[in-house]
């Protein structure tokens, strides 16, 4: 089994299905697992390690619509050095007072690769589920798409000994985690998640949840500039932003009536990308099929 | 820097210091990362490591005396076979039943070992910390001590084919985290924690965060019976039952003037090993200097 055979399997067994974030009385919980090899490039800092790996699952809490509350992180590394971990412990510190949580740290373990284990967990009385778009609501992105995919273009050309792509490549993986917006927009919201496995593979998982597809347009998604400075094309820059994922921006569908409060209630960049459609019509980027391609965590793009 | 300097270097930089999990107004939170090679002896079926590895994270939670909310655990391995995943997922599901917890099921991921990562969340709103014991306290051991040890025999038993030893072994690993002991005796505490390292290493750890010494005797100390099966001597048994750890029990101080209602608030067996005693007398056992030696996580014992 791969993992989306596994983890379609648990969701027969386990409630809840298939959302970024479990809820159990108003407190929501995630946990994610990260690999030196699949998950953090050569060159990525310890700092940036231990914000993008509490990053990622702050994005799961925010993606329920949810107030990030505390985050913990498991360390495990062939070996603990003190500059390392300080740096480890900083760089997941500051990402939670990004999100007004709290970093509480978390456990250390010896281990052949260095693993991080993060967990994050919030508050909502009223979770956005992915199961909750309709035909006719707008289906928005916050921020902007493709850094992550740009991160590694930069990675790349940083083990050539480009000690300033090294720096960019380092900036681009630390990301804000849209719990601010999450929030605000979970009222105005009738299906959320986040972009982690990329656009392309979020619209199908929210198509499948909600029953629905989309007619989605390539003109207002917005590709990070950071795309477009090491992509050729603009076909090749669609790609990346569209499909690499890694970005943790939100994808989230609102009814025409409340899109103007939405854009309102938060001071994100929401784009309107496209519809949601009826099921029978799929998923579709400029008329033609969007393919469900992206990235697999733990098993690379 | 080994895992207890690294965590020392870390007690600097985060709050809270030393206890066994985090309190964030009153949420608990604790996370914990095990690994086949080191805490999956061969022949430990995936429902007692779902069992196990949650169960772990709830015993951090027990020891501080709340009531356990909820789990999640992050399942990394090279392949994820059907039944493993189920058999896991149902030893996770079943031990927080039996402390009325949640699991709330996780991340999957490829990974070269296997791997689990396990989070537990409790609440309470006077969390016991280790740092409250005072001279003339009792200190007190729930349960029995030393299952572990004993499992890891019979798992070296089994390997060579004893069906029955590889039952028993399993079976001992299944332990029950004393959620119900911990909050029930919570208010009649005045410091507690897990013996996850073994009761000689908590004893040190506990005199640290209180600034005490214990005067233990070897007579009440509750060893498993399962311990004197798997054992020659007398002396062997108790060695196994005090430095093995692994054992999930709590350790906990209680005044004088608390001991008949700590006793009666629990149905959990409780014994008096001994008494809290001024730093300056150190840790002893029947008199003579216990050694701070024990189970250090991630390396082995």
């Amino acid at each position: 089994m791969d993992e989306r055979a596994a983890l379609a399997l648990l969701e027969g067994e386990l409630e809840p299905v298939g959302d970024d974030a479990a809820v159990v009385d108003g407190l929501v919980v995630t946990t994610d697992m990260l690999h030196e090899r699949t998950d953090f490039p050569a060159g990525t800092t310890r700092y940036t390690a231990g914000w993008r790996s509490v990053a990622a699952s702050l994005s799961d809490v925010a993606a329920m619509g949810a107030d990030a509350t505390a985050a913990v992180a498991a360390y495990a590394a062939p070996e603990f050095v003190e500059e390392e971990l300080l740096a480890f412990v900083r760089g997941a510190t500051d990402v939670c007072e990004l999100v007004d949580a709290e970093y509480v740290g978390g456990d250390l373990d010896g281990h052949d690769e260095f693993t991080v284990a993060t967990t994050a967990i919030g508050h909502t009385d009223d979770p956005v589920p992915r199961s909750g778009a309709r035909p006719g609501d707008r289906v928005c992105v916050t921020g902007t798409l493709g850094r992550s995919g740009a991160a590694l273009r930069y990675f790349d050309r940083a083990a050539d000994g480009d000690q300033a792509a090294l720096e960019r490549a380092n900036a681009l993986f630390q990301f804000e985690p849209r719990v601010a917006a999450g929030s605000a927009l979970a009222p105005h919201a009738s299906a959320m998640m986040d972009s982690s496995d990329g656009l392309a593979r979020s619209l199908h998982q929210l198509g499948e949840a909600s029953g629905c597809g989309f007619a989605v347009d390539a003109d207002p998604i917005p590709i990070d500039d950071a795309v477009r400075a090491v992509t050729d094309t603009d076909d090749e820059a669609l790609e990346v932003g569209t499909t690499f994922g890694e970005d943790f921006e939100l994808v989230v569908t609102i009814p025409d009536a409340e899109l103007e409060a939405a854009r309102e209630a938060t001071d994100v960049p929401l784009s309107v990308i496209g519809s949601v459609v009826d099921a029978e019509e799929g998923i579709t980027l400029d008329g033609t099929r969007l393919e469900d391609r992206g990235y697999t965590h733990g098993e690379g793009t």
